[in-house]
């Protein structure tokens, strides 16, 4: 049965390297073990996302207790794996394990991914790791969040594949976007095509009760409608348990259609949006077109290591501004979204977000979705979204799909 | 603007009722307020999805504090809606509108959806609300799961229509299914033709770290391989970052094809699986597969309002044993699932589950997924599911799809 062979797909340096990293951290912060609960982060720290524990020493060998399944958990990660077993003993066996961090007369500082961890899981781990007296439970998610701003070339290919999936699969279902079709319809053949490319059905998302899975195709002033969601577009949905997003109204001539697409593949999403009409579009929406393509173009330029992601932010702000359009941007009235961009890899919520607050340079190996965009209630949503990687001379666009308003005939 | 117009969806008495049982069972449980964050409880209690916390008082009046958008969930829900505004001001904002009960003297007994709510909202939570000195936060989802257990008319219809769009869509998918398409490809028809029906593209689970977008399509041994999923099935997947159902390997003739789909419509999921075979199967596969089937029927004809759930599991697990295959079934070795079938609902993991420590009985309005399945390692997981609601009379198939092997010609 070697087709049933669980290949080890991670870079065995790649998982030394991360793990590497997240310790030196951990002795920068004076803390002495992280106990990695997301599926998404033990993945990234182990190349492994079966359902466990991974423990992470300051020093020394991590292990991964793993609930399910420890078989394939040996097949996919050179770590050591070790069976959870009773989580009442997990304590003991950790004692037993880590002796010189958890022994009896030790109260360590454990760093967990609070920002995801439920909260009776984590009251469940405090009573068992025996906190606040016998050890100190805190959030270190924002150490493991900075790691993963940083991405490998062996991660750059594969949202460079997740880019081009999406590219194929927009230009082969153009051809289908016609007057009358719904959106759901439209979507739908999108995603099929998605799907047959390899993507995995979902993009992954770390924000609570965020919900995505391959973002939104929506005409007109359904754009504007507000939701739920934090992006600059809303949707009318499929109703109000689903309320964003595709709708089953058709897509009419001479309105903005706002294609906000992504995927995920081999773990990673790539997130784009483009603007088409069937027709043209009235004389404000397309001089507000172009100057999100100008706000996307300016952005570019200025996306070099050291360059402030919330100055970004703001430059876009003063752009929209002195184009008469700052309050259309990125939403409008109480419903807006408060960034430029966000980064983007095994999630679609990575970071740096180009926000305020976030007063950090650009670095290297940084993947940003950029995504300036004007909105219209009453008439809709247009703008671009390119995604780039941080490179040293400045940012490389990922996307594939070239930029400009997409125009079809009726 | 006529046609984007938001609409109330949910019938005003249902959301009377519900936030009525939930305030008995709140004084039952000498609960002063039940403040709720998850999306799909605040849309089970209010008929909006909109981002926010609803606070319920033991008797009296709810509040919606939305986040976003404030405008669509005074359109979604007849609940009092208002600003949330910043959240530091939160306990000040509640203290004005709820006095008796979170007045400077006060100290009350507060629920919260603490299974799925993050730890760090949480621990911010209890900070801002004075825990442990002036409120008591404790986790109460345990109330609102076993409301939701209980579906009313208006949830039936819907799950009607998931299982009419998913036996429609596997009606016609069939004939597509053929030797040497990939299990990908097949998945992803099946999901085209579900989306289009309006499933809204990702199925909606309470477990942390358990994903599902619309099931599984797995041919043979890769059926047989375990996963992190917490279910009788594995599959080889679309790699280590996707490491459970659809792989890009092709379905062979003469193995079993374990089809196990659901889709999400109106909020609502079906879950049913089928097993098809090209060709035909092995003499013990095909009398496991019989077995399956003979375990549904027994266990629809013993799910009877007052029948215990363990109890049906434990039947279960007698039917295996004594056709010689306890060692086969819901999974194989260390990998196995624990239980008979699930309450489905908003979730695709909702109570009752027919398993060991669900000592109650079920009730009339539970729908509940039985699932038998045998797992043969090297060779696949053969098994049936239907979904069923529990009436006076008994159990009712709300599952479309005719039972039996689908057997397909080369």
């Amino acid at each position: 049965m070697n087709n049933l062979h669980i290949e080890m797909e991670i870079p065995a340096e790649l998982v030394r390297e991360r793990i590497g990293k997240l310790q030196s951290a951990m002795q920068a912060g004076q803390v002495d073990v992280y106990l990695v609960t997301q599926n998404v982060d033990i993945y990234y720290l182990s190349g492994s996302m079966q359902n466990g524990y991974l423990f992470v020493p300051g020093s020394g060998e991590p292990t991964f207790y793993v609930k399910r399944s420890l078989w394939r958990a040996g097949q996919e990660t050179l770590l050591r794996v070790q069976e959870l077993g009773s989580f009442k003993q997990f304590r003991a066996t950790l004692e037993g394990d880590y002796p010189e961090l958890l022994g009896a007369d030790r109260a360590p500082k454990i760093a967990c991914d609070l920002d995801v961890l439920p909260a009776l899981t984590y009251l469940k781990l405090a009573e068992l790791l025996g906190a606040p007296d016998r050890c100190r439970l805190i959030d270190g998610s924002g150490m493991i969040r900075t790691l993963r701003m940083i991405k490998s070339s062996w991660e750059i290919s594969r949202i460079e594949r997740a880019a081009l999936a999406v590219s194929e699969s927009l230009e082969e279902a153009l051809g289908e976007l016609r007057e009358g079709v719904t959106e759901l319809e439209w979507m739908a053949l999108l995603e099929y095509k998605l799907r047959k490319r390899g993507h995995i059905g979902m993009m992954r998302m770390r924000g609570y009760n965020q919900e995505i899975a391959t973002g939104m195709v929506i005409s007109g002033a359904a754009a504007a409608v507000p939701s739920y969601f934090d992006g600059p577009a809303g949707g009318l949905g499929l109703g109000a348990a689903s309320p964003q997003s595709v709708s089953t109204m058709a897509v009419k001539r001479n309105e903005p259609i706002l294609i906000d697409i992504g995927c995920c593949i081999d773990g990673y999403v790539i997130d784009q949006t483009r603007t088409a009409v069937i027709g043209q579009l009235s004389e404000p929406l397309m001089a507000a077109y172009e100057r999100s393509e100008q706000l996307l173009l300016d952005a570019e330029q200025h996306m070099i290591p050291g360059a402030i992601c919330s100055q970004l932010y703001i430059d876009a702000l003063a752009g929209s501004e002195s184009a008469g359009l700052a309050d259309h941007f990125m939403g409008f009235g109480a419903d807006r979204a408060k960034f430029l961009g966000h980064g983007i890899g095994l999630e679609i919520d990575e970071w740096p977000v180009l926000a305020r607050g976030f007063d950090i340079p650009l670095q290297e190996g940084m993947v940003i979705a950029v995504e300036p965009k004007f909105t219209f209630p009453g008439f809709g949503v247009v703008g671009v979204e390119n995604s780039y990687l941080i490179e040293r001379e400045g940012a490389r666009a990922l996307t594939r799909t070239p930029l400009g308003l997409i125009v079809l005939p009726y």
